[in-house]
């Protein structure tokens, strides 16, 4: 059984649901080709962005989920008193709540053993964010 | 430390969310029994039905469950533009997002470290959903 | 590869969202400071409680959780039928589902991974609910 791990930046993106799976595929760790049978994590070191797991075939997916996140957790909510970071902040924390900090994904025969329509979102839920970190760890035999 | 990974295929469900408790307690990997500490991740391989843990003790916590998110994940709103797949289809992919993908459960004494209440829901989504497959990787020693 | 798993008891709180970072800190089995690379799965057994990853500077961010869950996942609603057990019962079964029952936190040169403003969130959903037993697994080398 080996573990292995290793950090990478995302390419910053805009407001909204983006498809990472490639840019992950890309950049997993070397050696994960060996594992038979074994577990990749994903996680996010950030609080207003998000990671999910959801339909990877078709972009209107994406938008509508900018398009219902949004309209479900509001912007200028009068119950909101964590303001002073501006109006798209609170609402940033009650997604990344409501969808995933982490992924736990099953690897087979090498491979991210995803079904055949899934693939890897990140949820970008602020106006103006910088490069999001990931730490990306693998085990297994 | 040892792995063990196995597919199943849960029985087709109608729309709703439904205890696979049980169902996935007969399925999970030989070998199980000898882990002392462990985990175990149950990973769904779709993108339109979800898993999650929940009180399994009385039913109607699952009915309303199934009024919940139909009355908060609307079918046909107008912000939708995905909408080739039928009026269930987007708000099937809302709903897993809200619930999980993947649930990661300790083991204690080979079995599975549940609380008193806890069980497994599967959350079919689709209207008319054919048997779902599932990914349970066990690990530990 | 080492595993390590330990049971802790949260002190109780009151209804609402709290940080528990440093409650889970001073409690992570001993053993885990030598582990270089490895994970860390922290396990609620409730299903009327959660937890979540999210921002830990501003008690605000915590305060703005609880009404907006408040206002989103109501009492009374009259789609409810499990109402047995209070009105605060039902709300607090979906905002469990909602939020999470489990965290996975890689571990880095013996220490949890956390971004910057991370931090660990227990959410009480219940009124008047007893100490909360979290199980925790530490795995790695």
């Amino acid at each position: 059984m080996k573990i292995l791990q290793t950090e990478i930046v995302l390419k910053p993106q805009p407001r909204g649901f983006h498809s990472i799976t490639d840019e992950i595929l890309r950049q997993l760790p070397d050696g994960m080709a060996d594992i038979k049978a074994g577990l990749c994590q994903i996680f996010i070191q950030h609080t207003s962005a998000s990671l999910s797991i959801n339909e990877d075939a078709d972009p209107s997916v994406r938008n509508d989920f900018e398009s219902w996140f949004n309209q479900t957790v509001k912007e200028d909510e009068p119950i909101y008193t964590h303001t002073y970071e501006g109006a798209d902040d609170m609402p940033a924390h009650l997604k990344t709540a409501l969808l995933d900090t982490s992924l736990l994904i099953p690897i087979r025969n090498g491979k991210l053993a995803l079904g055949r329509w899934q693939g890897i979102y990140l949820g970008e839920h602020r106006n103006n964010a910088t490069a999001r970190k990931l730490l990306i760890t693998v085990f297994g035999e």
